[in-house]
């Protein structure tokens, strides 16, 4: 493993969601996930709480039992109004990027089991505990979101491909159950980890900022 | 503004939650708060959907609203089992720290109004509507706070200071009001955006990676 150098800009405006370009034939060390979670714990949490755990799993069997709940919620996602090319309607430029992103979706579904490493962070109590107001969620999610996202950057700084995804969230329990995840525990995200094929990432397209920034009022 | 030129893994180390070193006298070109913000636009969102918004309030009036609202949370929140002195009773060596974390948030709670700026970042849709599963309130605020982050990261490379808060969530209704911001978009944090008494911050004193790493099983 060898440092990019990357400036604090370029790690924040390059550190792209990497599903085809991830070699999946080149193994990843131990020592440099462990690097990255290393910053990652270095995020905030609320009232310094650091409630985080990270699951690792690089057992075959394992990864490909994750895959396989993984293929069938995706299954049940491209059909889903949530599914990149049903979102973005009223704006035909974003027509292109969203089928891309949904290509780059499937190619990653198909392949997941072949990643060296899932990573699965998650957070100690419920985040679907009934009536949570809006507070706990902020609180709670706030205080491993970022520590997740820290592992990305670091990963990306490091020649490291990572892609955050939700949908094995649907398959939360059965997951939970394989990696001996105990109840009061919410899995909050996974995400593959290898390296990339070639370092250089462009800036994403994105919708401009005009539209969301509101000064003083909305 | 002139920027530190941190390396990645200086930004991503020592972003801290700053509170008594923000300067308040000091104040922070709007130029600058959109350079992170366009910077925090990269961050990635479940399917490309980027539902964000951003708040910027620089008001004096305003600010002095939501800073009174976030006192009354605040006064709750030191009663509260949540509180910093009230974690880690497993762990005497954390006394010292917790202390630390409470009385800077006192110090942040009685001068939120000199912020020259305070951020509320929003996502479109209620994360507290009712029922919703595990995987959407992953998905919604998994597509918010990377931003989130990535801006105070962005803050940290220009000598800002910032600090992750929900207090005033406990008065969100309040605060939308106030700033006229929709009902069906959630409030998520707020931070005061202040350049930095010095920009000289270390790396967080933090429980080990051992106790919170699993591989392959919990």
């Amino acid at each position: 493993m060898t440092k990019l150098n990357l400036s604090a800009d370029e790690v924040l405006t390059t550190t792209r969601a990497v599903r085809k370009r991830l070699d999946f034939d080149r193994p990843v060390e131990m020592s440099v996930i462990e690097e990255c979670l290393n910053i990652a714990l270095q995020a905030p949490t609320g009232s310094n709480g650091q409630a985080w755990h990270f699951v690792v799993v690089t057992d075959q069997d394992k990864k490909d039992k994750i895959a396989a709940l993984y293929q069938k919620a995706f299954a049940a996602y491209e059909e889903s109004p949530v599914q990149p090319t049903k979102l973005h309607g009223d704006d035909p430029s974003m027509k292109e990027t969203q089928e891309r992103v949904l290509g780059s979706a499937q190619y990653l579904a198909a392949n997941m089991a072949r990643a060296p490493a899932l990573l699965i962070p998650c957070c100690t109590g419920r985040i679907d505990t009934p009536n949570l107001p809006a507070i706990a969620l902020s609180s709670m999610l706030g205080s491993i979101v970022p520590a997740v996202w820290s592992f990305m950057l670091a990963a990306r700084e490091r020649g490291l491909g990572t892609c955050l995804t939700t949908l094995h969230l649907n398959y939360e329990k059965e997951v939970a159950e394989l990696l001996g995840i105990p109840d009061d525990i919410s899995q909050i995200a996974l995400t593959p980890i290898a390296y990339t094929k070639g370092t250089d990432f462009k800036v994403a397209p994105r919708k401009p900022l005009e539209g969301v920034l509101h000064t003083n009022n909305w």
